[in-house]
């Protein structure tokens, strides 16, 4: 077993080797296979889809080329970066950069951006068509699709109420559809592919939304120290700094209860939990 | 075997009341359920799902409230409402009505529009997750949401160029994807739902392409007629009025030589390819 970093660095570049794969077989993408790239290849840190290998991975399963882990972890990056792309449209958050570089609409047009997206989630449900585990990988994946898009449209709908209505409940809930349904999925995704029993399952899917939760309260504690801060909902304006980072522990805690039931106490999973909260360090 | 008039009217009564109970479960929709539903109801004829039903019951399927048949045929509704959904948008076709009524963006806004495309697509998917055939629905159901999008694309990209380098292959190219792909899928699925042999997969995606083919030549007959016939890519256009109606009836015989292997002959199929053509009559 080694270190949280060495998976890390593995997980990364075997999800980076079959993104590649899928979007552009050939040697010669077309310009629209370069959108894609330049939505996909970006340069993201790939935590959602390391977290369905690493899962896989704790239930004892193979994660190498041909695994159904590998495609379900694929398949949550797609989806991921689908949403991300759509996410930055003029008419959305009206981005046009994203880590350093153009967004895609801004470098491609929004038609193509409208269709890079549309693209990228009908190819994500293409990955798990190819899984040998498909029947039982498609039906969450949708569920979360959906709930992604929720928490979305719930955000959007706060914003246009004003401030003093915003509280704890209206924040959890569109925490819970728009940052911890998909974290979530990929830790079920990477159980459900190595053919877990269903108290892994529950309790992987369980670790995911309370490292989801932590994952974006940390966020928020992150983005308070910048410009901006403040700005638009979030966990600080409505809760404080002391209370959001306690939540933060808390959920970590939750995190690492709900591991109880893996074999050897999944201390790789373990390690990424805490890593997440020592980012505030 | 009543008439295909009976047939289609009770399809469509079908696909409407489980469009109806996926899109809005509750009494009282809220508001992005009002955007789904304005985005699904809007009045379309439903013709795609109805091959769907039909080509399930032509190879001896049932096709209720719990069958495959009928959750692969809302699946069908649900992906080609999304595109009509995101189609629409100011920045593709900037169409601020269909059928008669204002597009979705341009009643609920277009953020609201490309989420509400974004969430039909993965309802769509959602349908087949809940199919006791899942695994075998989702891959060409997944293939075939890719090759709309490449087929939109193509577009696009064809209607960039000058217009003295579109050809016959340009336009079938565009065509086969953007058109031809989803009757094909539709008829298929069907097939798939009714677990028939492959010989009839294969039969009744063939008939599909062809049906899809003729559908879109005779779209383009009509559309001569009409103001702005002639502007951008058609068929007329490269091909000719009357070098399109021989293609069109060329589609159809194809379409019917297809359905041989059919049990009975699939007499309501026949009729509906036959319809297709008397559209222009």
């Amino acid at each position: 077993m080694g270190s949280l970093a060495d998976a890390l660095a593995r997980t990364r570049a075997q999800i980076e080797a079959g993104l590649r794969a899928r979007l552009a077989p050939a040697d010669a993408p077309t310009p629209f296979e370069e959108a894609l790239l330049h939505a996909v290849m970006g340069g993201g840190k790939r935590v959602r889809p390391s977290l369905t290998l690493l899962c896989a991975e704790a239930c004892g399963a193979e994660t190498g080329t041909d695994s159904d882990a590998l495609r379900a972890a694929l398949a949550v990056e797609l989806l991921h970066c689908y949403t991300l792309v759509h996410d930055d449209l003029p008419a959305m958050d009206d981005d046009a950069e994203r880590r350093g570089q153009p967004s895609v609409w801004a470098k491609f047009g929004e038609d193509v951006a409208i269709l890079a997206g549309d693209r990228l989630q009908a190819m994500a449900f293409g990955c798990l068509a190819d899984c040998r585990r498909a029947a039982a990988l498609v039906a969450p994946f949708a569920q979360a699709a959906c709930a992604v898009v929720d928490g979305q449209v719930a955000d959007l709908a706060t914003a246009k109420r004003p401030p003093e209505t915003w509280d704890k409940a209206a924040l959890y809930g569109i925490y819970d559809l728009k940052t911890a349904a998909l974290i979530r999925l990929a830790c079920r995704l990477g159980a459900i592919a190595a053919d877990a029993p269903a108290p892994l399952q529950r309790a992987l899917a369980d670790y995911g939304r309370e490292i989801g939760l932590a994952f974006q309260l940390v966020d928020d504690l992150l983005d308070a120290d910048q410009a901006d801060a403040g700005e638009g909902l979030n966990a600080i304006r409505i809760l404080g700094t002391d209370e959001v980072r306690r939540l933060a522990g808390r959920h970590t805690q939750s995190a690492l209860d709900a591991l109880a039931p893996l074999p050897g106490g999944a201390p790789l999973l373990r390690a990424f939990a805490q890593t997440l909260l020592t980012r505030l360090a």
